[in-house]
């Protein structure tokens, strides 16, 4: 049989995810598999906790990777959390707000929406007045909105939450990485991220926190949590203490590969990677306003790591992608939900933010969308 | 600071898993990650279906491996079949059967259990008696017993599970790719594996399938499935179809390896794997044997890939799998509960199972177990 593995070839991955993977770690996913209770692995596993600290800057014990992809750490911080009837105030702009509201209700929280256009921010005035009139076990917001490329006022969403006796929970799946995520300056109680946005890994785990607040309502729940594999008060007993027990096998090499990648940003140093991100970010939308295309977000709120962008007039978006995938070997995204067909976006995560990259893409956009207009 | 991957040597895996590794399969977790949507990655799904319902010999459509390690296969399955009150037997001769049991009640299904001696199989008669007695939902049973080494009698439990109107759940995560799992033969609705046993892939993925009477009940479901990442009514719109609409970003470099594992066994031929396995375990068996050693299961329900022998007297257990370890690299398994500190379990799983690695645990047993009795 044919092997299907032989016709891979390198992409340039400018899309919402995965990113582009440095060579170091292509090469720790296949360093030799060792058991999930070898003292080695270990070992690996808190310099792991340890790195992810750094990155998401928090003491916070509870700092592991869950063994699923971004939205398994969505499930998890949710599934933990939420006991049915808690009220919960989501807070939406894109994709992954809805997807909150979604998780939250199938777990039997009373959950309350505030919404706002796709492409703008949370208005904090809003969310000061809903937290004035009601009291919530967990408000949520997205960070970075890989739907629509914009980054929400966390931080200033956190000093409202912070006056409340509600749970801050937070999705850094987009942004970890690559502008500064906050947790405990932010005193956010649960944080979520992945692996295959700014922390350049392939996808397949889910980085999260936990603060002792957050902790302390796990394991005071009157109820089981109703999911065994995302249970954290077991999963705790598997990457904390001197005798680590047994939960569920841990995906070994996918691990080696998130060491790998969170050494490579610790070694690049973290204000150097931002900066690298904003760099890009304007060196971008400058290309791209150049050609004569409009950024969907307001400046203020633009996301360095995920940029929407309008498609022109009369483009055959769909056409443009494939070309640049068939005849350039770059991906980009389409738009999602309200934004399909509006705009593309484009992914400036982690090790695919080099000013090269932008230089291609701005190449091919050139001689595919001449080819475009022609036949679109 | 210092990469602990550098510290990484092969470690000769005889244990519960994850087993040893292909060459082919570490190099393909390494390939380039390119777009979960890209359509070579579609090509590459469609071919892990195909070959995965090779091995699992059936013909059903949703026949997919589930983002999350085998654990994630048994919540899946149970999440999306069983609605609250929902009335399940689980039989239970082992851990796993316990964790059916445990995942199963936090979901709201009314849960009846029959229990087995560990290290003896489910009574086939005991069964029929209580089917005879309740209509089930589902019925669950473990095929390879992981934590004793027991073989259940699945084929023979299906004749009766047949007779009823249960669904019939089946866990082959350890028995997948080493002995025959015949889920269409014996009318198995559900169905799930695990990457980093027979299949001899790195952990992080869990194989599963679903039998059209399993789909019809997921799709007719009067709630929600409580669990967003695991809803295979939208799983399904990414491995199905013309147009393959995103769900969650799937692990694709673990995919990678999945399906160069999956070619890997094709290659080989099932019948010829199947027949690795069961000569590896008989010579294994005679070795242990003549070393003094007692198996702890009866020969008729013995599984080859994963075997459960009796600790010598005056052994200190613990001290021999760490020499076995730290001097030898050869990793094995200690007991679980009630035979915690009564058995070792040898696993002799896809790749691992070898001529050569059994001698050399021989050779290593006899080294460690002198120096053992001398200083336990």
């Amino acid at each position: 049989m044919k092997n299907l593995l032989d016709s891979l070839h390198e992409v340039l991955l400018m899309g919402p995810g995965p990113s582009c993977i440095p060579e170091a770690v292509y090469q720790a996913l296949s360093r030799p598999t060792i058991g999930h209770l070898d003292p080695l692995f270990i070992e690996i596993m808190d310099e792991i906790k340890q790195l992810l600290r750094q990155v998401m800057q928090t003491g916070n014990r509870l700092t592991i990777p869950i063994s699923g992809t971004g939205s398994a750490g969505m499930e998890t911080c949710f599934v933990n959390l939420i006991e049915p009837g808690d009220e919960v105030l989501i807070l939406i702009n894109g994709v992954f707000g809805k997807r909150m509201q979604d998780l939250a209700t199938r777990l039997g929280a009373r959950v309350d929406t505030l919404e706002f256009e796709w492409g703008t921010p949370v208005v904090v005035e809003q969310v000061k007045k809903q937290l004035e009139k009601k009291d919530y076990a967990i408000v949520a917001v997205v960070h970075a909105e890989t739907s629509t490329g914009v980054r929400n006022p966390v931080e200033k969403i956190a000093e409202l939450v912070e006056d409340s006796a509600s749970l801050y929970l937070v999705d850094a799946v987009t942004s970890l990485g690559g502008i500064p995520v906050e947790t405990d300056a932010w005193q956010v109680d649960a944080l979520y991220s992945g692996t295959q946005k700014c922390l350049s890994c392939p996808p397949g785990l889910a980085p999260i926190t936990f603060s002792e607040r957050a902790i302390e309502k796990t394991l005071k729940r009157k109820t089981k949590v109703p999911n065994w594999y995302l249970d954290l008060s077991m999963i705790i007993n598997y990457w904390e203490g001197n005798t680590r027990a047994y939960h569920h096998t841990a995906p070994v090499n996918m691990l080696y590969g998130l060491y790998q990648a969170l050494l490579c940003i610790t070694d690049e140093g973290f204000e150097n990677v931002f900066d690298r991100h904003r760099a890009c970010h304007l060196e971008l939308v400058k290309s791209l306003e150049q050609r004569g295309m409009d950024m969907l977000v307001d400046p203020e709120y633009q996301l360095p790591m995920l940029n929407a962008v309008k498609i022109p007039q009369g483009v055959d978006e769909a056409l443009i992608r494939r070309r640049l995938l068939e005849e350039h070997r770059i991906e980009i995204g389409a738009g999602l939900g309200p934004l399909a067909g509006k705009i593309w976006r484009i992914g400036l995560m982690g090790h695919t933010a080099r000013s090269a990259n932008i230089r291609h893409l701005a190449e091919a956009l050139d001689d595919v969308i001449l080819k475009g207009l022609g036949t679109g």
